[in-house]
């Protein structure tokens, strides 16, 4: 029969390889797959499984700073919530994490004009022992302006940062106001400054203060280090402004305790044929203390946990293990990513592709990756298939987040479906970062983006390539 | 020559008679009157004055509650600042305030699920004492649901007042909401509760807690109360809905101290011919402390001497006499206000018109009035006169505000260039309330409204008569 219908079935071979390849060229995914992707979109976008887990961990558990007592509950209640959904391999990581106490801050301005602003003290910062520390003012816009003072000209000073933030999308304004936050403090003791105040890193006219981690080097005395809010920043500029003398006080309780223990939360949607090779979900558990964790990081929790009950409840099963990580400690220095990457590191590479939800509530408005530069179309045919979202398409630097650092400079691929970060600092680190910021549509319309590229990259019928570029991750 | 031309005469007087009638009928106001008006218009949509003056007293000065250092500093930088604009007759009124200091409140839900909330006292509380208050706590919606309880439901607990205000542009939400604050305390105490909490009349989902005055009765004993955010209020609801008993802890140490001597703050742009009239524009020195008073009401002093520096500037001089009047104590029960009204008693009547601007800084979208009814017609005029700023024309039942409430008992009529409240009460006894709160632009487009419709007032051709309506004016 062969023989006798040679024309013929060349003929219809070639048809039929020329409609499959209109249809799925490349082949990196099954139609199936591709329906699957589209069923778990539409489904996210009604689904209110993340709305919801936001909301019981913002009400029951609170705020969740690292060692404190909502820590530990954000462990319990990961644990509870994971095996509720169904996952599989449940379990924690344990990981050390600092332990400080914020305490009470105090901001006085006492001439030339007297006024009291609220004030947060930076994570990790000294106290100041109960009689506080007075002093004159000296006004810098930023470490390079610091740095190029008088020698002398801030020694028992109180130095003021009075830089702003810049207000940007995809967060690059952060980027570059925050080493304020993280090297102020040491930068202006070694000059011999007695503490230091920040305009806080934020974009928001609201008089939050905002909190975040200090990194203080070995080579400074510790001074402490406080932030106020925008608008009592400006009015700060502008006592200096008047050409009188500033005369200030601060005061802050704040105090290191002995570290503690806490956990990572892991658990899985196993995968089948490539149930080895792992596509990693990382957001964080822990927050900062002042709010009750929202938006940095329930948000992102909520995401993640809410992609995997999304897969988990497909017909189908993934080819690769969905593995959500809840990272513990996130804000004061990564030890919890730590910690999973040192207890994984003889299968660091069996981390196939990483995704990192730590940037708000959404939505999402661009895709990007960093992936081998030879799989571009494949993140191109994820993106097709998130069309519907109206995302733009990003570049191939995408850093992830801080909790998959260590697994992307092992060369671990990164898809970053990226947050609209906008509004994000005008919350991020504050007492305001509660449910009330989160928006449900958009939350869903985030759920959606994640839960399509994570079903394709798990499905994707290729292999992931290890990422060997030199050139680091953007920031 | 007259009996010669007489028909040519009487045609050329009818002629222009007829163009005069066109132009200004009803001869309410010259046309010189007009052009100034115009002008005034002009210039106040590019002047800087009046944002000037509520940075200066939001800078140098700050919180100025009742009683307060900040409180006396207020006046003097009142008599300062008016003397420097050129004001006729700079005064001080006595005023005798109450002093009430707000000490520290902490809000605590103990169970179900531990949660700390910001949360400041209402204004005139007593304290707690440092064991603090902790109960059972009691949600109802508002004082209707609270009378609704059975006997002794709310005996010995803590009552929290869940219901939430509207958001409207003419404040209306506002006046139906305050009553919970207003009255909460002894309608509570007055059942046995033990203290209350309630939700902060706000529209904002912020989490900042709003302060505002109590009005205990003597009918009751006087319990603790104090006010907790928005998204702190939707949090506790969550917890009373979750099914399990409420428990609750509240501290504060709040406290009366002996009542203090303020002043009202007058200055003037004298009247001509008319000058023994009186047009009076109030607003109140006068603010809560957790801000400092930005927008309640420094941008209400910021419009009312912006207004009269602008007609100061004129070539032209006022008919009537223009009187700014800075009242002390408008947040603490108008004691203020009471001491003008009391010093002016003979001299009631010859407050022939009033403004008043408690609503924030604008823009003003509106023009309100409460005049004889046979005088609508000139308000008409002056509306026209307000064209160019686009202003809907509001009812003839305004209030004025708080402070010429007396003044408008007695029958003074009212012209209220309506500001807009859409976002007022997002601010509005907050810390928040901030120099960042108050637009440039829309304080410049108040002044315009304000100055124009002042010197009309001030310029008008006929009298302006008492208002004798026995209908209460709208709260």
């Amino acid at each position: 029969m062969l023989k006798q219908n040679y024309p013929l079935l060349v003929g219809l071979l070639l048809t039929l390889s020329t409609a499959a390849i209109a249809a799925e060229k490349p082949q990196n995914f099954t139609r199936a797959d591709l329906a699957a992707a589209s069923t778990l979109r539409e489904r996210a976008l009604v689904d209110s499984t993340a709305f919801a887990l936001v909301e019981s961990l913002t009400t029951e558990v609170g705020p969740r700073p690292a060692g404190s007592p909502g820590d530990k509950a954000g462990v319990v209640w990961a644990l509870r919530e994971m095996r509720r959904l169904g996952f599989a391999n449940v379990r924690t990581l344990e990981a050390v994490v600092p332990h400080w106490e914020r305490g009470e801050a105090d901001f006085q301005v006492l001439s030339p004009f007297p006024q009291s602003m609220p004030s947060l003290a930076l994570g990790g910062s000294v106290g100041t022992g109960n009689a506080g520390i007075e002093a004159d003012g000296v006004m810098v816009k930023d470490l390079e302006a610091l740095a190029a003072l008088p020698p002398g000209a801030v020694k028992d000073k109180i130095v003021f940062f009075s830089n702003r933030m810049e207000r940007t999308r995809d967060g690059s304004g952060y980027g570059k106001a925050v080493p304020v936050r993280a090297a102020g403090p040491s930068a202006a003791a070694a000059l011999g400054a007695a503490a230091i105040v920040i305009r806080s890193i934020s974009t928001s006219d609201s008089r939050f203060p905002h909190t975040g981690a200090l990194r203080y080097t070995n080579a400074a005395p510790r001074i402490p280090a406080l932030a106020i809010s925008n608008p009592d920043a400006d009015a700060l500029v502008r006592q200096f402004e008047s050409g009188k003398p500033v005369r200030v006080k601060l005061k802050s309780s704040s105090r290191d305790l002995p570290p503690m223990r806490s956990a990572n939360v892991i658990g899985e949607i196993p995968g089948t044929d490539l149930a080895n090779e792992i596509v990693i979900l990382g957001a964080h558990l822990d927050s900062w203390d002042p709010g009750v964790g929202a938006l940095d990081d329930g948000a992102g929790v909520a995401i993640m946990m809410g992609v995997a009950k999304l897969i988990h409840d497909l017909d189908a099963r993934p080819r690769r293990t969905i593995r959500v990580v809840l990272f513990a400690n996130e804000e004061f220095g990564t030890s919890g990513s730590q910690a999973y990457l040192a207890a994984n590191e003889a299968e660091a590479a069996r981390h196939v592709l990483g995704f990192e939800a730590d940037f708000g509530a959404g939505p999402v408005w661009r895709l990007s990756s960093r992936v081998d530069p030879k799989q571009l179309p494949v993140v191109e045919q994820i993106f097709r298939a998130l069309a519907p979202l109206k995302l733009a398409r990003g570049d191939n630097e995408a850093r992830g987040g801080a909790d998959l650092e260590g697994l992307g400079k092992l060369g671990m691929p990164i898809l970053s479906p990226d947050l609209d970060g906008t509004n994000y600092f005008d919350v991020h680190h504050t007492a305001n970062d509660t449910l009330a910021q989160v928006d449900p549509q958009a939350l869903r319309q985030s759920v959606a983006a994640f839960a399509t590229a994570v079903w394709l990259g798990a499905q994707y019928s290729g292999s992931w390539e290890r990422v060997t570029t030199d050139k680091p991750p953007r920031r």
